[in-house]
């Protein structure tokens, strides 16, 4: 729509209730009066202000759209119907095992960049797509739907801080402030001076209006860009708006209406709803698409073997070598630049890296959001404060992300600063996402080898890197697939599978054993998922089925629940070293000796079977 | 300290740089600059403050004190041993194997309650203790040191939420604003009025001050419960303050001053130092210690065979049930306690439960700051809303919390909602959780039965419940204790080891194929984690060591490779079925279907072995 009809929007409005009560009535489940409380803003958006093509969803430069409150999912599908992309009929469909129309939406759908549904992560997202248009040198803006229930989650004030830091004026936050949580009210129901205050505090620009007033809705969006702030537009709104029997009432979270009820209510709206399809809708602004293109190759390495570096310095190197031929590659961290090496990217390309500061959440979903707009962002903190993202890194998952993460200072090996800040329980986590690729290099060329393998490779990769120095053991030419294996010794008695530091570990534990006339096979596992299973497998074979796994981590879910998940399967007999108890600060030596992953212990254990 | 010496205060404060500057040299790491600017308001807190005993940290009414900027720990263990309880030659042992004086505190010690390292988690334990007091009738305030650098953490505003929410006047956080983070200055560097108005914005009440300031910061605390809020001491500080060469000056985060340099520091700070050891501390108010008796048992259970419970209903069943015969329990909920089943709780024990709105990393923050001061909190939200707090829970584990995580709508079993709503990475993640219990029942009695084994048992336990209704299956005698199995049916052909909704499967898969001729032998492995492994095995060994494993959970770090892992070595052969792809909405037996793990995938697997 170029000029702005009022009172079509109204009933385009009216229009999107219908399609969400009918949709949800019909799937018998879903969430009718969280759609109906945000359908002037939706109808506002996506027919009165937004500039994108309808037929074209991923066009570079459409204003992007992410419902933050995803269960409002029928509303954004009925958006969707409406401006034509979506087949009316389809709408019915919804929640149905073959219909793309989910319970919440996922990037199954084109116009859905990210998955939602899980609270409070849409802001994040937003922020990342918003530094992209800025370095990119394009104008669309980025809109974010969200809860006021969901708005109690701190994910969303670290979007909130980082986008007042970076002064991100196009990016806007609707908040639809319809008072009614799932279990109760929230805490502040209509009193939205509160979010009001809070986005002030945070550095962004606020309007607070009616979000059943078309007009004053289309006024406050003509705001957007006209300061160097971020905007908050908060709505007071109602749940189950437009309904006489849904508005404003207790009991009515995420229950579709029945078929009586359905009826009723379609029959208060109808008179006044009125079809979106075939309003124009605002084109976006022809600028350049930006160069993303892959290169064919990246420049060689040049390691000598016995080096001593750590493998988290390889990544920070790695970083700028592939960055100087691949324009995709971005990079994030979250204050521990100096620490996990991701700063030598950033000294060189300062405009292709962002600070997130002490913020995890958002660092991911930052780095979420460079993804889904064609960029390859390597996000970096300690391994183990990657926590503090699982559920960022989940949803990340289902939406198929292209999402690259680098963990440092992994396991017991950082020593001195004790059990806050290792990552033990990394690989477990990692494992466990849809897709995921979880990459675990012992030196430095592989290190560099794997780096370009994750940019090269569509989804989810975890890098796992050491703080120790270690020796490299590979030649420049080595090669190192995902999914593949390394055997660097070949013995008889049992196959040893390390990664990272324990490889050198159980190296020295063959040494040791050799010149005691026991022979054994050392599998380097740099690929924990997929496992380099074949390469294991056939080890293991030549030694009896008999596997040791040893790694820094702790016992459940990491590389010999990998290796026996994957191989018990063949008569395969897995005996796991690991992190056997809480460990403390001291040496890292005393700790992998304490706690059972030295070379000691694989000569012990060796000789015990 | 009971009347206020200004002079002795700043003496004290410049002991505890001393003390952090020589042992953070002689332990060849840690940060000393960050435990010089806060030095002043920890002389004034626990000198001229706080009201403890300090040959007795753990008394009930004592103030408590949390050190949320944990790589201060120097700082606190130089108070530790200011104030008598710790030896002062023992801060020289800092970081050392044998010392409980690690780089991050850790509830190792007497005075932390909480380990600390992981930043922005203070604050949120601190409002759990917070609430406690209110509860048990106590008088303690507790006081969160935070650094500036941490706010940026969203789990700080989740904190910062609640407590404005509940108006706790007895929480004080003290932003130790030092300006400089590890990688760069933070975003706002000692533009302080940023903090303060966010605090404000939240609830609090502000009070901005200059943290070198002794009497300003004696002065404030005199404010302490004055107000029905909670107090946000805003203090503008300088990172190594006190100390010419390191006050305000870039590079010296994290980064031990070497001998030389130390001897220096010591003797500018020498001349002003005081001792601390005999000045006198305000005694806690003797009020009564509340009733948190464990019971010797709790009241039985009725259920008839056959009944159709969903397990998330008796979970809210037996919290009622328990909570009636044990005082030590209390609940929370993120906002989902109408479909947890908390609700059961809430209605029954309102002054019992803390609703702590959508906000995960608080809801477990919350609750182990309950498991602190005797409580049995017991957390309850859809299983994968956890994963929102994977890092609130790994440090709980680090801490040896006693903390109950109840989560709910597990795996595809959910059907409509989708992937986002599914928890199919919590067995994992928290099977990796250091000392954890991870418990799933199929049915209601079991759930009930294990909800009591939760109480009394001291450490972190999560209880993994479905959203289906399951049929009772065993008498209201049968006991589970955490890591046993149960043996439902025995057969030769293989042991099919299955848990919550996939048992029933089981048991249809074992009707079906015993129709044909094969028997299988059928495995309730209801304790994931211990794994009742002892049953298992010998259930393994009389079917000729074939096991397979079924679960509504991705096929990493879950019940397989529990399973594998455990009894791999034994020379059992693990064959797994688990969700093997990215759901989708659906009904929950298409998906079943879909993703092989309902009762056909299993015959044909028994099939193909």
């Amino acid at each position: 729509m170029i000029e702005t009809d009022i009172e079509l929007l109204k009933g385009i409005a009216n229009q999107l209730r219908i399609h969400s009560i009918e949709a949800t009535t019909a799937a018998g489940s879903g969430h009718p009066t969280s759609c109906c409380s945000a359908a002037d803003l939706a109808a506002a958006l996506f027919f009165g202000h937004m500039r994108y093509d309808p037929k074209n969803p991923h066009f570079y430069n459409n204003d992007r759209f992410i419902l933050s409150k995803g269960h409002a999912a029928p509303l954004l599908y009925a958006v969707w119907a409406e401006n034509g992309f979506v087949p009316v009929a389809d709408l019915l469909k919804l929640r149905t095992f073959t219909s793309d129309l989910e319970g919440h939406p996922t990037p199954r759908l084109a116009f859905a960049d990210v998955a939602t549904g899980s609270l409070g992560q849409g802001l994040g997202g937003g922020v990342g797509m918003a530094l992209v248009a800025r370095q990119d040198k394009l104008d669309y803006n980025t809109y974010v739907l969200l809860g006021d229930g969901e708005i109690a989650e701190g994910s969303v004030w670290e979007a909130a801080n980082l986008a007042g830091i970076y002064k991100l004026n196009n990016l806007i936050a609707i908040v639809d402030a319809n008072r009614l949580g799932q279990s109760q009210a929230t805490a502040f129901g209509h009193d939205i001076n509160v979010y009001r205050d809070r986005f002030k505090a945070f550095g962004w620009r606020v309007e607070e209006i009616d979000g059943h007033d078309i007009e004053e809705i289309i006024e406050v969006l003509g705001g957007v860009g006209l300061d160097d702030k971020p905007l908050a537009i908060v709505a007071k709104t109602y749940k189950g708006a437009g309904v006489s029997f849904l508005q404003d009432k207790d009991g009515w979270h995420g229950k579709p209406l029945n078929k009586e009820e359905c009826a009723k209510a379609v029959a208060e709206l109808q008179p006044s709803a009125k079809s979106g399809i075939g309003v124009p809708i605002a084109a976006p602004s022809q600028l350049p698409a930006p160069n993303l293109a892959a290169p064919a190759s990246y420049p060689p390495i040049s390691y000598k073997l016995g080096d001593q570096v750590a493998t988290r310095e390889a990544y920070g190197t790695a970083l700028v070598r592939i960055g100087e031929a691949d324009p995709r590659i971005v990079a994030m961290d979250g204050d521990t630049k100096n620490s996990t090496y991701s700063e030598k990217f950033f000294k060189r390309f300062p405009d292709r890296f962002t600070e997130c500061f002490i913020a995890e959440q958002n660092l991911v979903a930052v780095a979420v959001g460079f993804g889904t707009r064609g960029h390859v962002p390597f996000a970096s903190t300690f391994a183990t404060f990657f926590t503090r993202a699982a559920d960022q890194i989940r949803v990340a998952g289902i939406s198929q992300a292209n999402l690259k993460l680098a963990g440092s200072h992994v396991g017991i090996s950082i020593g001195e600063d004790g059990p806050s800040q290792m990552a033990l329980e990394d690989i477990a986590l990692m494992r466990a996402i849809a897709g995921s690729a979880v990459l675990y290099p012992a030196e430095a060329g592989a290190t560099e080898k794997l780096v370009e393998q994750m940019a090269q490779h569509k989804g989810i990769c975890f890098l796992r890197t050491s703080r120790p120095k270690t020796p490299v053991i590979y030649g420049n030419d080595e090669q190192f697939p995902i999914g593949g294996a390394k055997v660097l010794r070949e013995g008889d008695k049992a196959t040893v599978v390390g990664a990272g530091v324990t490889l050198f570990e159980a190296l020295k534990a063959a040494d040791q054993l050799k010149s005691e006339g026991i022979s054994i096979t050392v599998v380097d596992a740099y690929s924990v998922k997929p496992l380099g299973k074949k390469e294991i497998l056939a080890a293991a074979q030549k030694t009896n089925n008999v596997v040791i796994t040893v790694e820094d981590h702790y016992p459940e879910g990491g590389l010999g629940d990998a290796v026996a998940g994957e191989l018990s399967s063949e008569g395969v007999r897995v005996h796991k070293l690991a992190v056997n108890g809480i460990p403390r600060s001291g040496h890292a030596s005393e700790l992998m000796a304490a706690f059972g992953i030295d070379a000691a212990a694989i000569v012990k254990k060796v000789k015990s079977l």
